[in-house]
C-alpha cells in the first residue's frame, strides 16, 4: 500500500523486484510430481541451470531459503567435528559460521573489518601451517551481501592449491549467483551454495548446492546427520525427473521462465549490466561526498552497494524517510553496522531508468534527512548510463 | 523484449502502466453474464463509477475503445444533418470532428493553435450569432491528448450560458478522468466521454458515456441510427445489473479494482499527484531550455507533457534513441506536430521515483540525440518533488 | 463464491471457460500500441487468425461484442433502405434482424420455428422471385445460440448461386467459429461474423469480420453512416500492424495464446472433440426420456445442445437448483423459448470428464427439480466418450 | 499438455488443485521481508493459522516440504539415541520411520497392515511395557496418504494417557489438515506436521509445525543438531512479524487467501463436503465391487480412497489409460501396494460435479483395462450426492 500511486521500488539486495513473467509463469496450475509432464519439467530445468553455475556437475535443488542451501553444504560433505574455516566479510560469512557451530562443527574465522573480501593470502597461511589437515573445507561468501564486497574466489581457490590443501571450498553465491560473473568448474568449487530471490529473480522458497565430483566423493563418508539436505536420493531420483519428496512445483515453473529470460539476454551481458549500474551507483555517492563501505577496489560488488553515513546520521532514519516518502525500500545495515550503513540493491530485473529513479529517491531522502551531500550524484551516475551503453 | 534487462517504461499518454493487482483481478474466470453473481458486480461496479466522473447521473459502459464511446455521444444525442461546434485543440479534436462529419453531422470549427485550449469566448461569439440555433451541440477536448492542454470546460459551460444558447456540452475526458480535476453534474457537461486506458488505469477495451438528464432527453428524439451505442436498452438492463449484449467482464473485473485503487487514494489526492507530477516535468523542461508546447498557464495539462524540440531536430529520432537505449516509449507528434514535439505521459499508476527514471530517461536520450540543452532539467524535477511532497 | 469449494461450472454456452493459459497471457503489461513491438504482435496474431475463419481474405477486429460485429458486417456492406433476407432460427437471428431494421435496412425474414436450420431451398425461392434483384445480403447465423441449431452454409451457397442472385452472403458464426466446422473462403461466404468469448476461449471483449473481395468492393460504395466500424482505416494500418484507435491489447494477447492453443491441439480435431462431445450429451438426454430441441439430425450442434422440457415444468427452475446446489451454469431459454428450454454449453476449452460433470449436475438437477427422466443417461454418454475416444 | 481440450484433472491425494484465487493471490510482487508491510502480513497469517490447526498455541512456518516438518518435528524435541514409537500404517508412516533412524533416532514400529490406522491398544500396551521411560515420543501419521486410512488420534492419546506415559505425541496432518477434522489441542498433540500442498490448496512449498508448551519445554533440552528447524529463533522473530531467514514470501500470500477461503466457507462445512465426497467415492467403488483399502469403517479417509484392484491386474496401467484418455492424475499405489492400488484424491478446493467427473474418468478407465466391474457405480455416487446435499 503505497503512499502514492505507482509500483514499489524494491532496492534492497534481494529478494529482488519478480519479473512478471516469471510471476505469470508460476500462476500455471501445480501438476502431479510423479507424473510424465513433471519429469519434463525437470528434465528441460536441470540442463539449463547448470550454466548459471558456470559448471557441468549436478546442482540441487532444494525447498528452502538459501540458508537451508548453507546447512545442505555443510551436511552433506562432514562429519561432527570437523573443522572448518570461514572468512569473516560481514554478517553472512558470520550467520554461516554459527550456523557451522550449531550443527557441531569446530569453527575457525578469519577476521575481516566488514569492508574486504576474504583475503587469499590469509587463507593460505593458514592452511600451510595445519600440517594436520584438520581443516576440512573453507567457507567463502562470494559476494557479501551485508557489506558489498565481491570476494577473489579465483584467489583464494589459487591459495589453497599453493598450500597442497585437500580442504573442500564450499562458496556462497546468494547475492552473486546470475548477477556477478561465477565459475563453479573453472575455479574449482566444491559446493556452490545459491537461493532463488537475487539473480535468479525468483521469489524466495528455493536453496541451490552445485557439488562436484570431490564433494560428492566426500558425502559418502560424512557423518553429520542428514535427512532432508541429502543428496543421494535427490541426484537418484532426479536422474529419472522426479524429487525424492514433494519439490515446490510452481517455483519450478518459475525457474524455468527466468533461466530462459537470463537466456535470451545472456549471461555476460547480465553480467556486463550488473557492473554498469554498479559503477553508476559509486560514481554517484563519491559525487555526493558519501564513502563506499567497500574499501577494495577490486571488490566492488555488481549486485549491491553500500554506503556509509557520516557519524551522527542515522541510516534507518534515512531508509525510513525514502520508504515514506518515495516507496522505495532500501536495505538495512546489519549486525554491527546497524544504523551506520543502507544499502543500494541493483540486481536481478533492472534497468537504467530504475536505477536513475532509485538514486534520485536516495538523493532526495538523503536530502531530506539532513545529511550533508555534495549536488550531482545522480547526475554523475547518468553520465556513466549514458555514455556507457 | 528489453534491450536490457528491468521493467519497461511505458509513458505514453495512454495506455499507462496497468498496476498488478489490476491485471491480476482481470485474470479471475469469466462468469456467466446472465447469472445473479454478475449481476451483483454490475451492482457494486455502478455506484461506484459516478464520482469518478463527478456525477450523480448514469454512466453507460461500452466494450470498445474511447473512439467508439466519441461516436456513442454524437449517435445518442443527434440527428443526420445537425451542426456541432468542436474547438480545435490538436490530434484528437481533429479526429473527432472528422468523425462526425462521417456519420452525416454539419462540423464546425473553432479554429485553435494546437496549444491553447477551445476559447470559451470564440465559443460565446459563436453560439450568440446562432440566432436559429443551427448549432445542436458543443464538443470540447477536456485535455488534449495530442498537445497536453487542458481546456478549461467550466468557462465553455459559462460561455454557452451566457449566450442563452441550448446546445448540448459533449466533453471528452480520454486522458483527463481520473487524472485531472472534472466534475461532469457541476460543470454542466451533458455527455461525459471516457476510455479505460488513461487514467482508470486498465488496459485499453471499455468505452464510458456519462449522460445527463438532458442528453437523456435529447437520445429520445435523436434520428442519427444507432443500435450497438443506444443508451436505451443499456440502461434498461443496467437496472437489472445486466447489459443487452455480451459485456467484456474481464475488464470490468479490473475496472472494479481500479476504482477500489483510486477510492484508497481519494481523487483529491490523485489529482494533486497527477499535478505534482505534471510542474515537475515542466521544471525539468524549462531547466533544459526546451519549450512546453502549452502556451497557457492556466491549461497546463495534469496527465501529460508536450515537449517542443528546436528547429533541425527529430522528435522520433529521439523518441527512438530512448526506446532503444532505455526501453522507454515515449508519445510521438501527431498529426501536424509530427518530428517537432515528443510527448511525455506521466498519468494513472504512477509516483515520483518512476518519473525521476523517465525524466533521466528524457535527458539522457536528448543529450545523446544531439539536442543541445543545458544541465539540471531533472535535477530541477527532483527540487520540485522533494520540496512539495 | 460457490455454495461448495471447487471450480465454478461454466456450461452457458458463451463465454465459455478461458484456459488459465490465456488469462495468464493477459495479465502481461499493456504495451505501446504505436511501438515496435506492437507491430510484430499484430503481424503474428492476422496471419494465425486466417486458419480458423477458413480464409486468407483480411480478418478485422474489433474491440468489441459479437454484437458490434454483426452491425460492423451490415454497416460496411449496405446502403440506407438496402433489403436483407435473413432466415430466423431462433433468438439471435431475430436480434440481429432487429438490429437490421434500427440502422434503417429493409429487412425480409424467412420465417423458421426455432428447431431447425434456415432453409436453403427457401432461401433459393426467394432470391429467384427477387427479379430486381432488392435483396443485397442474406444473413445466416450458422450456429444459432438460442436452439442448438446448426443451418448448412454451404447449402444456402448453392441456393443463392442456383438463382443466379449477386447478393452478398453474410454469416454469424459467434458460437461456431473454432468449434464447429467452418469455410469462408470456401463456402463463398462475404462477412462472418464473430467474436472472442467461445470457440476462441477468450473473455467477451473482441468482435470479428472476416471479409471477402466481393465484401470488400460492395463497402466501397456502400452508403450506411460508418466510422467506428469501417473496415477501410483498419485494414489499411493493419498492414502496417498497427490499428486506427486504440486496440484492445490485453485480449489480443489472450488471442495470440488461443490461436496457439488451437494450432496445437490441430482444428480438425478440435472440431472432432466438440462433436463427440455433442453427441455423447445427445446420448444422455435422449436416454432420459428427454427432446433434444433441434428436429433435424443433419443440423445439430457440436457447441451446444438446447434440451426440451416436458410441459409443466419450468427449465429456469432447474437451472436455479443446478446453479444453487452443483455451482453450474446453464443457458436460460431465450425469447419464446424461456421456461421450456435450458442450454448446455459444451464448447471451447472442455474435455471428457468436465462433460462427465455437466451431466451429472444436469441429471441430478433434473431429479431434485421433479422432472420425470429414465435412468441411464449420464451411462449412455459415457458409453460414447469411452467407445469412441 | 492434454490429449483433448480443456482442464486437466489432478486427482492424486495432493499436491491439490490450487484455487486460481491463491494462484493470483502468489502473482503479487514479492515484497521487503524486513519492512513494515510483511510485519503485517505476518501479523494477520499466524493468528488465522492456528484454528485450522485447533490451537492456540504457536504455528512454525518453513520454507520447505512436508518432508521438512517431519524431520522438524523431531530434531526439536528429541536427542540422539532417544527412541520413537511409530505405528506403521503404510508408505509415509515407514518413510517417516526410515527418516527418524537416519538422524540418529532408536526408532520402533508398531507394524501394521497398510489397510488400518494406528492401534491405540498396541500403542497403550507397549508404553506400559516401557517402564524405563525409553520412548520419548510417539508418531501418528493421522491421515496416511498411501492408503486412505485415519488414524483415530483421540484415541492414540487415551491409550498414551491411560499408560501414564511422558512420550511426546507427534502427528502427521499432512493429507488431513483442513480437510479431516482435527484438534491439535484437545487432543493433547504436542508438534502437528503439516504441509501446504493439500487441504491447504497451496502449491507445495512450506511445512508446519504447531508447538504444544510440552514440546516447546522438549525442544529446550532436546540435543539433535539443528539450525535450519530450529523453532526458537523462528518464534522469536515471528513476534515482531518477522522470520530469521528469508520466507517463502509468496506462498504466504498464497496462505493468506487460502485461509480466507476455508474461512468464507466455515471449517466444519469444509470436513463435511470431504466426507460427503468420501462416501459418495466409496459408494461408486463398492458398487463396481472393487474393494476400498481401508478394511476399518471408524478409519476411511476424508480426503482420498485408495482402490484395490482384482488380482492380475495393474493399477498403473489402469492409471496410464486414465491420463492418456481422459488427462486426469490418479495417485499410484505406494511402496508394498505398488500395483495393485491405486489413489483417488478427493480433496481441497474441490466440489461434487468434479468428483462426478473424476469417479466417471475412473469407472471409464477400469472398463477400457479390462477390470471387470459392476455398472452403476457413479450412479451411486450421484445418488448420494444428490440426496445427501
Amino acid at each position: 500500500m503505497s503512499p502514492t500511486g505507482g509500483r514499489h521500488f524494491l532496492q534492497i539486495p534481494g529478494p529482488t523486484n519478480v519479473p512478471d513473467r516469471v510471476l505469470r509463469a508460476m500462476a500455471a496450475p501445480t501438476i502431479d510430481h510423479r507424473g510424465p509432464e513433471f519429469a519434463e519439467l525437470t528434465k528441460a530445468l536441470l540442463p539449463a541451470l547448470g550454466p548459471v553455475f558456470g559448471t557441468t556437475a549436478p546442482v540441487v535443488i532444494y525447498p528452502s531459503s538459501g540458508t537451508g542451501a548453507w546447512e545442505a553444504a555443510l551436511v552433506n560433505t562432514l562429519s561432527p567435528g570437523d573443522r572448518v574455516l570461514i572468512g569473516e566479510t560481514g554478517q553472512f560469512s558470520t550467520l554461516w559460521a554459527e550456523l557451522a557451530g550449531r550443527i557441531g562443527l569446530g569453527v575457525e574465522v578469519i577476521p575481516g573489518d566488514w569492508r574486504r573480501g576474504v583475503d587469499p593470502a590469509a587463507v593460505g597461511e593458514r592452511l600451510a601451517a595445519d600440517t594436520e589437515r584438520a581443516i576440512k573445507a573453507v567457507c567463502v561468501v562470494h559476494n557479501e551481501t551485508s557489506t558489498g564486497v565481491t570476494s577473489r574466489v579465483p584467489d583464494v581457490r589459487a591459495a589453497i592449491d599453493a598450500a597442497g590443501h585437500p580442504a573442500l571450498l564450499l562458496v556462497d553465491t546468494i547475492s552473486s549467483l546470475a548477477s556477478i560473473d561465477y565459475r563453479h568448474d573453472e575455479w574449482g568449487v566444491d559446493v556452490t551454495v545459491a537461493g532463488s530471490q537475487k539473480g535468479l529473480m525468483l521469489p524466495p522458497g528455493l536453496g541451490f548446492n552445485a557439488v562436484s565430483e570431490k564433494a560428492l566423493a566426500a558425502s559418502r563418508s560424512a557423518g553429520l546427520p542428514r535427512s532432508y539436505w541429502d543428496w543421494a536420493p535427490i541426484l537418484e531420483a532426479n536422474t529419472r525427473g522426479f524429487f525424492p519428496y514433494t519439490p515446490a512445483t510452481n517455483l519450478l515453473y518459475g525457474l524455468r521462465e527466468a533461466l530462459a529470460m537470463l537466456a535470451e539476454e545472456s549471461l555476460p551481458a547480465v553480467f556486463a549490466r550488473h557492473q554498469r549500474h554498479a559503477a553508476a551507483t559509486r560514481a554517484a555517492v563519491r559525487t555526493w561526498g558519501l564513502e563506499v563501505l567497500c574499501a577494495d577496489e577490486r571488490e566492488y560488488s555488481g549486485s549491491l552497494t553500500a554506503v556509509l553515513l557520516p557519524t551522527g546520521h542515522d541510516a534507518d532514519a534515512v531508509r525510513r524517510i525514502i520508504l515514506e516518502r518515495f516507496d522505495m525500500s532500501l536495505g538495512t545495515g546489519l549486525g554491527r553496522l546497524a544504523g551506520t550503513v543502507f544499502r543500494i540493491g541493483h540486481l536481478g530485473h533492472f534497468n537504467d531508468l530504475t536505477l536513475a529513479g532509485t538514486l534520485a529517491g536516495v538523493q532526495m531522502g538523503l536530502q531530506l534527512a539532513g545529511v550533508p551531500i555534495k549536488p550531482g550524484g545522480l547526475d554523475a551516475a547518468l553520465d556513466h548510463l549514458r555514455d556507457l551503453g
